[in-house]
C-alpha cells in the first residue's frame, strides 16, 4: 500500500514534481523540463499503475486515495495527501481530478519491437496536436488497434493533455519513432505491413477496398496539410474514407478511428 | 456587397451584438439571452451566408473582409470593420478569427420536415456537451447522414462553441427536436425508419450486420450513461461497435462517426 504522507504547506519540497503544471516555463512534463509523465484522474492513474510507467509518487486528496485503494495494493511509493485547496495551490489549478502521479520516462520502444506483434497499426506524419494524438491512442485501445509510430513533426505523446486525453492509453498502446521518411517506413515493409496512405482524394480506393493485407499500417496526416507528396509516394496502395464533396476533411483521430473499425467491423 | 461602417470605439453601441462573447452573464448567444447564432471565422461564416440563418452583421477585420468579398456580392447588411485591436477589446478575446457573423434564429424545422428526404439521420438522448454535438454535425456533413434529431436532454446546437466545431455545419445540416422519448420515437419509425439503438453490450449484432434498413435512424446516448433502458427498448434492434473489452466506450461522436462511415463505406 502507497505510503500516505500529508502536505498542508502548498510550498513543501516534496511535492515539487507536480507544482505548477499549466506554467509553460517549468511544466514538469515537458521534454525540456523533467521529462515527466503526469497521470491525472483515477481512471488514467489506474491505467498507469498497471503500464510500463511505474509512478514514483501520487499526490491527491483523501478520498481518492480510498477509491484507489485497491489498486494500490502492493505499490511501495509515496501518496502525497492534501486538501482540495492545497493541492490547487500547489499544481495551479483547480480542475486536477484530486489525484495525479507522476513516473520518469521509462527506455524508449524500437519501432521493431513494437511491430512484431502487431497487425493493425497507425502512423503518423506531421500530426502535432497532442488532443488529437491522445483521440487516436483512445481510438486505437478502443478499436483494437496495435500500436502507434510516429514519423516527422509528431507532437510527445507523452506530454500531459495527450495523456489526459487518451484516457491513459497512451501509457498502454505501444508505440515508437520511425527514422527520418520516407525510408522510415521500409520498417513498416520489413516487417510484413501493407503500408495505405488516407487521402481525401476521391479518385483513390476505398478504404473498404485497399486494405487487404493481413498486416495494415495507416498512414495519416495532419488535418489540412496531410501527408506530404513524398510518404503517399512511398505507400503501397492510396485509399480514400467516402467523404461528401464540399466538405471538410475529417478529423485525423476521427478518420483513424474509421480505419481501425474497417478492420474489425465484422467480429 | 456588404456596406462596410468603420468602428474606432470599442464601446460603439452598433457593435453590441458581438460584445463579451465570453462573459456568460451577457453572453448573446445563448437562448437565455437575445439567442442569437454567431459564426466565427472565414469558412464558417461562408457556410452562414450559404444558410438559411441569414446574418444580420458581419464584425471583422479589413483582411478579413477582403478574403470574404466574392461571398459578399450581394449580401446587403454592414460589415463593422475595426482593428483587431479595437475588435478583442468588444468580443472580449483575441481568438477570434478576425471576422464574426450574426444572425438571428429562423424558425424551427419539424421532424418531419426534416425526415422527410432523409435517409440516414443520428438521434441523439442527453447529449449536452457542446463540442460533441459540433463534431457530430461535422462528421454528418463529412460523410453523408442527412439529419440530427434531438431527443430529451441535449444542449443547443446553436451555442457559439457548437457552431464552431462543427465547422458551420451545424448551419446546413438540419435539425429538429423530437417529443418526449420513448413516444417521440414514433416520429421515425412513421417515417419508416429503422430504428438502431447504439450499445456497447458485446451480445447485441454488430454495426454492420445490423444496420439493413433503407432508412435508418442511429440512436445515441451520452459517453458514459449512454442510452436509457426506455429507448433502448422502444428501439427496433440494438447495435455494437466492436471493442476491445476493458476499453472506455468511444466518445459520442466517433460513434456515430462510424455508423455514418458503415452506411457509405462501399460508395
Amino acid at each position: 500500500m502507497a505510503e500516505v504522507i500529508d502536505i498542508d504547506d502548498p510550498d513543501d519540497q516534496r511535492v515539487a514534481d507536480f507544482r505548477d503544471l499549466n506554467n509553460a516555463d517549468r511544466r514538469p512534463d515537458l521534454p525540456g523540463g523533467k521529462g515527466l509523465v503526469i497521470a491525472e484522474g483515477t481512471v488514467v492513474v489506474e491505467r498507469m499503475l498497471a503500464s510500463r510507467f511505474t509512478p514514483f509518487a501520487l499526490f491527491g486528496v483523501a478520498k481518492r486515495y480510498e477509491q484507489l485503494a485497491e489498486q494500490l495494493v502492493g505499490v511501495d511509493i509515496p501518496y502525497y495527501r492534501a486538501s482540495a485547496d492545497v493541492m490547487a495551490q500547489v499544481v495551479g489549478f483547480h480542475l486536477n481530478r484530486g489525484v495525479l502521479a507522476g513516473a520518469y520516462r521509462p527506455r524508449e520502444l524500437s519501432a521493431d519491437e513494437v511491430l512484431a506483434q502487431a497487425r493493425t497499426v497507425a502512423v503518423l506524419e506531421g500530426v502535432n496536436d497532442h488532443e488529437n494524438i491522445g483521440s487516436i491512442f483512445r481510438n486505437a485501445a478502443g478499436l483494437g488497434a496495435d500500436a502507434v509510430l510516429f514519423g516527422d513533426r509528431c507532437s510527445d505523446p507523452l506530454y500531459r493533455r495527450a495523456v489526459r486525453v487518451s484516457m491513459g492509453h497512451v501509457l498502454r498502446v505501444p508505440f515508437a519513432q520511425l527514422p527520418p521518411f520516407p525510408q522510415g517506413l521500409d520498417i513498416l515493409r520489413d516487417n510484413g505491413f501493407q503500408i495505405i496512405a488516407l487521402t481525401p482524394n476521391p479518385k483513390a480506393d476505398t478504404l473498404a477496398a485497399a486494405m487487404t493485407g493481413d498486416k495494415v499500417a495507416l498512414l495519416l496526416g495532419a488535418e489540412g496539410p496531410g501527408l506530404t507528396e513524398d510518404t503517399m509516394r512511398a505507400s503501397d496502395i492510396r485509399a480514400r474514407i467516402p467523404m461528401t464533396p464540399g466538405t471538410d476533411s475529417l478529423n485525423v483521430a476521427t478518420a483513424a478511428a474509421m480505419a481501425f473499425y474497417e478492420r474489425v467491423r465484422a467480429q
